[in-house]
């Protein structure tokens, strides 16, 4: 089981790879860069997915469905956007397959050509803006708050497992406005649930930020985002949500009549979060035994494990087991009973652990006589008996959960903490990338051709310039060109 | 509103269109056969598949993901699949777009040419099998119990929104087993789930049957299906379950050590349902005023709409309409109260007529001084006023709901029962063909070329053998020779 998983501090990438694989989240398909998404793996998107759209609805969007395919020609209409976006993704030709002249194999039916390719779509804004323009005529058919749960492709080069694949599934919401303000607030508003989806339910500390220019959406005019820190220091971008202004509406030509009697365009947002999320979850708490799941996410959250010799013992302990489970799932949470003998307790020990289950619970012979548990935290790796004479079970593990999401948190934030350095001059800005890793807090000269030499020279790009930031003035740690402010550098994935 | 909604008696296949339209259920996009579904319409897809995806999980199936994308040469491993199924489908052919030469548009890289054509799943049988190779080694790994929900592209030349469109949403499980008998049960268990499925939450009767060879799913030794009558007196299969032997696993290896020490191949069901349940869903129930919900799929179950002349009045009315939807809100009923000035109370009724909420509930200044509400049916379209100091509002509508549910069931039921026709010769399997229409239930020889014969002569299929069919012999209703049974023929959708 765990035995062999690689150590993070060996080779974290390796140990990485081998986690996504030992505990049955994903593997690589046959199909380059595809993934398939195991049904443990599934379980945990499922539950990230649920208290999403939960958050989603509870703001006042709906969800709708737009087409897999868009017309080669609709990537075109938005300048910015084809730029960024157009060039690497999976292009329909032909629409039918025929036998081969053997019979023995199918090949294209070169007679089933397409007359205009379609692009399996990379992100929606072309499509679902070309759709909206039906759907809006006046003010009154503003706000319009939409979402989408899909796949989408993007033909990356080189891929890994949830953080970089060429299909991936995300949701992207899609709205439309009446002013500029609406739009910007709903902007902020979404990157807030980012925010509190990453902090409440991942357990995952994120810097809450905005783009520079080069590292903007193609197609908006300001992206905002959030930012976590991985355990090996380095960043990962977990959200965007992005302002669009007035682009796409332009370019599909939306306008509404306005209250006041005049014609104008829309104001435009868009905002996703994707499959990486669940790398980004194995990546801020794991350790070398395997996965460390926060509560509210855990597909299970307590796992009993019987310790037994015979039938006998096992029927006694289930008994017992059966109450237990029936107390926890009264106060909804999940629990699994693994009565399983084919497999010994130290070896179910490893594969939970390994799974990342918050709470385990054993149960032996001699907690019957005693009317003990013992319960382990996954988090802590510590252990203690406890009686059940004393202490009501249930809410002993329903407090513990709680303490369990919040101690997950806690490490995460005093790790990014220990790990963002302000610095104030280059040689110091390349020793603690260099040397210390994590996020890099420097002043910077607001151009573009400074970011990328910088990038050039250390790797590592302008993660966001914070929301929260206080006024600062002070000079460019490149260039020593007057600063409006710190941003954030760092290493990213 | 619905002025003008084209009426089922004169032109049956216009009223589905433009009923489809008008409630805001679903829409032709720009990409031909491709369908945008409405916020409103995905709503009700979204309530079909929370239930169908409880009914799976509650009989042990977990979701999983597999790729998008299906090697071109995977379609030929299993020979009667490719046959039935590889030839009308989007094929990718490359994975690059470049500028144009006047930068002015995007087209296709010839650089970037795959190496092997990739095809839009049509269904996944074929990458879920050369994946289970890996994930079965043992009859401990058996059954693998997987479900996906996913889109899938079929390309159709005629479409029609929800019944028939080149791509489409639906649920595909698909399982794997260590005995040819569990197997058989696995696939009879997933149609008893849609059975129960279509006729306690759709409110649809549906018979359950077996698919003559020509019929069967390209794969499968046995395809099971239920059947369900539209109010055209069209067939419409809602659903399919088959029993795959060993065939997939045949035709990707995968095979498994038994508990007795052999070596076998596994044994394989899969099963599905999609979007095409919401044109069941409308065309089963729906009238010439707009969609009929049954309560248990219906977003808004319950509207609450104000007769108000004043803001005072609208005042007194909220007050009225907050302390009902609390107690309705308490009992899991989904309502809204629809407080908007811009609209008069006729257009509002007419409104939810159309996108067929079960209950209306109006409310003016004169059921305030009376303490009553106007209560009004969709289903029935009837109307009564409730006198709240003798009737409980909550329980009354809770009731109601219940009774709306099982009138919609059996005015389809009573439907389907006068509709559904035995017929002991050929005039007379035709004059019930094409003056009464329904389904034929006839005596048929067992051949597929009878089979075929009927069909060129008369549009009519075999829908299934019906599995309640009592043993009865007869003589074919084309070609007099010797039948088993009958079988249920109709024209289709
Ligand atoms: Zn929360
Ligand atoms: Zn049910």
């Amino acid at each position: 089981m765990s035995k062999g998983l690689p150590k993070r501090s060996e080779d974290y990438s390796l140990w990485y790879n081998e986690l996504v694989k030992r505990a049955d989240l994903a593997e690589n398909s046959a199909v380059r860069g595809c993934m398939v998404i195991k049904p443990y793996g599934y379980s945990i998107w499922e539950k990230m997915q649920a208290q999403l759209d939960k958050m989603f609805k509870d703001t006042g969007h709906s969800n709708a469905y737009f087409p897999l395919f868009i017309p080669k020609s609709y990537l075109s209409k938005e300048a910015s956007h084809v730029e960024g976006f157009a060039k690497e993704c999976a292009v329909v030709t032909h629409y039918r397959l025929k036998n081969s002249e053997d019979g023995k194999s199918v090949v294209v039916d070169p007679e089933a050509k397409l007359e205009e390719e379609l692009i399996v779509r990379p992100t929606s804004e072309t499509v679902i803006w070309s759709t909206y323009k039906n759907w809006i005529q006046s003010y009154r058919d503003l706000p319009l708050l939409v979402n989408q749960w899909a796949n989408v492709v993007r033909w990356e080069m080189r891929t890994r497992l949830f953080l970089r694949t060429a299909e991936f599934l995300w949701q992207e919401g899609h709205t439309a406005h009446a002013t500029k303000q609406e739009a910007i607030e709903e902007t902020e508003q979404m990157l807030d649930v980012y925010a509190e989806f990453a902090e409440k339910h991942m357990a995952m500390p994120v810097v809450k930020g905005i783009k520079s220019a080069n590292e903007r959406f193609a197609g908006a005019e300001e992206t905002y985002c959030i930012e976590a820190m991985m355990q090996d220091g380095k960043a990962l971008q977990a959200g965007t949500s992005h302002f669009l202004g007035q682009n796409f509406a332009k370019a599909f030509d939306v306008k509404f009549a306005t209250k006041e009697g005049g014609l104008d365009y829309v104001w435009g947002t868009s905002w996703g979060v994707s499959t990486r999320l669940m790398g980004a979850l194995i990546m801020a708490h794991s350790d070398d035994n395997g996965l460390v799941l926060p509560p509210k996410l855990a597909p299970i959250q307590v796992v009993i494990v019987p310790i037994f010799r015979s039938e006998e013992e096992l029927e006694a302990i289930s008994v017992k087991a059966k109450e237990i489970m029936k107390k926890l799932r009264a106060l909804e949470i999940s629990v699994k009973f693994d009565n399983r003998d084919t497999h010994k307790p130290g070896f179910k020990f490893a594969e939970y652990e390994l799974k990342g289950v918050p709470l385990r619970i054993a149960l032996g012979p001699r907690d019957l006589a005693n009317n003990t548990v013992e319960l382990a935290r996954r988090d802590t790796l510590s252990k203690e008996s406890v009686n059940l004479n004393e202490v009501e079970i249930d809410q002993k593990i329903k407090g513990l959960l709680e303490e369990i999401q919040e101690n997950i948190y806690k490490k995460a934030f005093d790790f990014r903490t220990e790990k963002t350095t302000e610095v104030n001059s280059w040689e110091e800005f390349q020793d603690v990338l260099e040397n210390k890793g994590g996020f890099v807090s420097a002043h910077w000269d607001g151009t573009s051709e400074t970011e990328e030499k910088i990038k050039e020279l250390t790797k590592a790009t302008i993660r966001c310039i914070p929301l929260d930031q206080e006024k600062e003035e002070g000079k460019c740690v490149l260039t020593g060109n007057v600063s409006q402010g710190r941003v954030l550098f760092a290493k990213a994935y």
